[in-house]
């Protein structure tokens, strides 16, 4: 009768305080001051327990550690408590009717070993497929996948044969918008902006794995307007921005006339105290330009459509997805900040355990 | 047989050289340098011979004036020559199949009193109706008119009840933009950045004869934030941009979610030789807001659909227009010249001769 209750530590990734310019590991701590019980209650109606497989490393949690997230869509993290994010989880305990001990899950999970969670509506039921790696959840088959789709296919209006340049093209968006656009037959540029060692190995891959017509390192490019002249002679109509800052004023001298700029992220933005100003906003005006920011979380009930289009891509190799997967919770801290700084060659996975 | 041909002095506003910074009246000279015959050659295929009636002056003019218009759709003027823009005239003589002696037409006509019209292209035959000042082709039925109409209706989707602020909303397009959105049932409010003079006129213009909801002079504000949070507490569905710099930020500020920004103009923008930098476009992610340039040349198949409302509204009474007019070619310089320091009362026109 009295079954034995197995209690852990719970390896965490703690927020120390909030965080002022360049996120740093050391901004954040690994601990196992906490012990969890891998077992819930019976009375505890709607909550989970779930073993965590794989974290999402992802540009907008460099937000969420200021202490106010000014016109922001989500909270601050907490100090002293695990900063959260996408994530791939296992059920081991569930008193929810929705979920069941053994079932997969990707969503909002802390940045922990386990987690007990109350607040499941973010969480959704994974279908696993054989030859699909796992943490695929974190990214092609989750949150950045189906941005990727959204902000391309919804928000920019392509159509064969538009120029399209890409910033942040090796990220996780990045690198399937690219690929999308050539599948529609677009004239596809994308830059990443890397460190040194690694920075070949980044327009390497844009060009020879994604497909990408071009790809250029910013940060080798005295001057941004030049490259942009040099790869876009006629003009962009399409910009997906990742980046935000000095770029953004080079695209709007380079855009075309009726060009579109899906606004999706400003990675370069969000660990500075003060922000760059824009200064060619006016270009608008004289090209008819369509700016348009948008959030994925407004276009979740696309979600099964972008499956049925995105699992035979992948299953016939027809869009590739590079992940850089940092091994163990002890890790995450760097892989986080290095995320800021373009050491990531892919999306950038935290595997906490591989089942 | 040998009949007399008349030969008039042509008085004319002439660039002097290429402008820095703000404009001013000493910028142009008023000259009756030059002759002109008052008849055309018969030989002469598709030219025309205008008595100019009235000018229009608009803030875009002031790009012209600069020695190359960057990334924009109209060439600079040439010094030593009349400067252009939008007018009412009757045609004189005519050897173009298109236009008889008597017409009356609106578009681009040189800043004189005749005008020998080559390109004939810009010119817009003017139905008269008695009721209807000529001088409205100046504005609410020329360039002014359509602008508003398809910036606001086309460009910012608008609906029943949303909020919607404008800038420079007294003037030619800003007066029209608001009275449509009155019209359509939207919360109205307008600022408009005048002289201490008549700073009380705009804003009580804005209020008692347009019918917006509030109004406020921007320069009289301390923090524009505060004052946009005083007139829009639950924020701006609707932002109709004719200033640009400062402003923008703001705005980008108190917008909703899903919010809109028409982008017609930046005027605060045309004179300064840095432009001001743009801050808060980060949050048209945050906020998921779509912000469009637009230039009314690309919507000149409205325009018969356009004057088919508008002329039963201001016959009715239901839409009214404010003209700030001067008299005569020698004070077009100053009235130009006033519009960017906010010195005009609604629509600036400059009356030649009205016939």
């Amino acid at each position: 009768m009295g079954e034995e209750v197995v209690v852990v530590r719970n390896k965490q990734v703690i927020l120390k305080d909030y965080v002022n310019g360049y996120v740093k590991s050391s901004d954040m701590v690994v601990t196992t001051d906490t012990t969890i019980r891998l077992e819930l209650p019976k009375k505890d109606n709607g909550m989970i327990l779930s073993k965590n497989l794989y974290l999402s490393c992802d540009p907008y949690m460099r937000n969420r550690m200021n202490k106010t997230v000014k016109g922001s869509y989500v909270d601050s993290f907490t100090p002293g408590l695990p900063i959260s994010g996408y994530g791939v989880a296992r059920i081991l305990d569930s008193t929810h009717s929705d979920f069941e001990k053994g079932d997969l899950v990707w969503g909002f999970v802390n940045w922990e070993e386990y987690s007990l969670i109350t607040d499941t509506k973010s969480l959704i039921k994974i279908r696993h497929i054989d030859d699909i790696p796992l943490s695929y959840y974190t990214g092609i088959l989750g949150m950045a996948g189906l941005t990727a789709y959204v902000g391309f296919h919804d928000i920019c209006s392509p159509k064969k044969g538009d120029f399209v340049y890409i910033s942040a093209a090796s990220g996780a968006v990045g690198q399937l918008v690219g690929q999308f656009a050539k599948l529609l037959g677009c004239y596809v540029v994308g830059s990443a902006g890397s460190k040194e060692k690694v920075k070949q190995r980044h327009v390497d891959l844009l060009k020879n794995k994604f497909g990408f017509d071009e790809a250029f390192n910013y940060k080798e490019e005295q001057d941004l307007d030049v490259a942009l002249k040099r790869y876009f002679p006629n003009g962009i109509d399409i910009y997906f921005e990742n980046v935000g800052g000095k770029i953004l004023d080079d695209v709007l001298s380079n855009m075309r006339i009726n060009g579109r700029i899906a606004v999706c992220g400003m990675i370069s933005q969000y660990n500075l105290d003060r922000l760059e100003g824009i200064y060619n906003l006016h270009l608008l005006i004289f090209k008819r330009i369509r700016m348009q920011g948008f959030l994925v979380f407004d276009h979740y009930h696309l979600y099964p459509k972008f499956l049925d289009m995105i699992v035979p891509l992948i299953q016939e190799g027809k869009i590739v997805y590079i992940e850089d997967t940092v091994e163990a919770l002890e890790n995450a801290p760097a892989a986080l900040a290095g995320l800021y700084t373009g050491k990531n060659v892919g999306k950038q996975v935290v595997a906490i355990a591989h089942e």
